[in-house]
């Protein structure tokens, strides 16, 4: 299967879904709606609600009822990158060429837009027009999981972790914590929502997770040795920085030859888990692949 | 009955509640949950969680499976007082006599302290535990009343108008729009989570929503009561400051016998939609009562 084909596809189909979502989406605000859609429909990828579409169909089901936790899942994945952005955070001014929510619309209104984001993600989840297609308790595992993956324990402590660490030496451990919290953790969810929405049984939901955690870490090693060997044409000025900074990763630790084969073995792991699923995980396994193969 | 006796013991038991939901609060890192602790427990009255209890209870249901919801409530309302006490925002260095989040943690964590707490509060909404108590399809509904509340449509759609509106003069009808947004709102939907946790039918659920509006709109009333004829010890240096911002007010628009009227007329209002509840309502209806006469 051509997977470029496939990513384009889904990702237009989530991005019909969106903006049916946001059409809909009222306030007594109207610039607030603009600041929550202005970043969202900025150019993302729809990565996260992808994988959780694929994770569906990889169980035969038709993923079409589920794009509402899909949405959601890009919703969170949107208000996370509003608020590292602000200035109080990482203090960008551009993201993927465009100026960033606070450039726009202001600070006070750039956290208004994240936290609302935020917010219809969790009404999105719980609205009854899913509960038609998934049951009620399924519903309720599939909000516990995002919400777990995207606060405390996931998301936001990776955050609050990362920018404890900045300027200092840090273990190759804490490294990968902060990795494995900021952007691990809702990856994996995305799969895991997807499959809980499917109807996965324990022993499925496991293999789904199990390919979810590797295709993270493959996704983090692949960008440290970007940061070493990566065309800084396609990359941007990036290249380099994570040397310049002694910064604990795999390449400074293993080597280029020993990190290339963790990717791999990662990425071998991940479609591993999903043999039992036959050719309607194709699309999770050449992702997997795909992963590896990127040059950015 | 002695409201004031039935708010020092239920608040005892909130109080309890958000100690044992935060003392298994876990993540990578130890400093983001001590933050969100910290204005947590700085003293909140905890008024939407009461009302939540308060109104399962109205329907003869024991209220203890669901003080998860009780203290969601209460994570979403400290968020909200973090991210409204930014620089960006009000920027304000007290609250309740200690200083904010942001001057203790910085910018950067209290805004992470925030996320998370909301982030949180789904997490609760949606944990097995509560799904023993509460249907699941009750629990999305919950969920999805609350999320609608606190969201663009409500609390966060209100405070984005609110900064909008700062500076300028605003007609009375747009102020009353930010003040049911801005609180009206959350409070409405705490009496709505707490009546379908009990059980509520569509008729009960409307008693509820009646009642729950009635009693925000009684408390924005006094709030402009005691700007103007406040005692200013009891109340702070804020009296007389709306009149000198020349903000449209109920007292200015209504004169102050008038006000004191509507005040009465909400409050009577919320006492004689929960009727049908008999004495089981008690502690509601005294609470409607005790918000008109307050001091601050």
């Amino acid at each position: 299967m051509d997977i470029k084909i496939y990513l384009n596809e889904k990702r237009q189909v989530v991005e019909n879904a969106l903006i049916r979502l946001m059409l809909k989406a009222e306030g007594p605000h109207i610039r607030h709606i603009e600041a929550m859609r202005y970043s969202l429909f900025a150019g993302g990828k729809r990565v996260r609600p992808i994988l959780c579409l694929a994770a569906a169909e990889a169980l035969q089901t038709d993923s079409e009822p589920f794009l509402p936790i899909a949405c959601a899942l890009e919703c969170i994945h949107t208000y996370s990158l509003i608020h590292d952005d602000l200035p109080a955070m990482d203090n960008d001014d551009l993201r993927r060429g465009k100026p960033t929510n606070h450039i726009v619309y202001g600070e006070a209104e750039a956290i208004l837009a994240g936290d609302g984001l935020l917010t219809m993600s969790f009404e999105f989840m719980s609205a009854p027009d899913l509960a038609k297609h998934i049951p009620g308790n399924t519903c309720l595992r599939i909000i516990n999981v995002i919400a777990r993956a995207a606060g405390p324990l996931g998301m936001v402590g990776g955050q609050s972790l990362d920018l404890a660490a900045e300027g200092r030496q840090i273990s190759f451990d804490d490294l990968r914590r902060i990795h494995s919290c900021k952007t691990g953790a809702l990856i994996t969810a995305s799969i895991q929502a997807g499959a809980l929405a499917g109807g996965a049984d324990e022993e499925q939901f496991d293999a789904f997770t199990r390919y979810g955690k590797n295709i993270g870490l493959a996704f983090q090693i692949v960008d440290d040795l970007l940061n070493v060997e990566g065309d800084p044409e396609e990359l941007g000025k990036a290249a380099g920085s994570d040397a310049e900074r002694q910064k604990a990763t795999y390449p400074a630790i293993f080597g280029i030859e020993e990190t290339r084969r963790r990717a791999h073995d990662a990425a071998n792991s991940a479609i591993e888990a999903l043999e039992p699923f036959g050719r309607h995980a194709e699309p999770l396994q050449a992702l997997a692949r795909y992963i590896i193969t990127r040059k950015r």
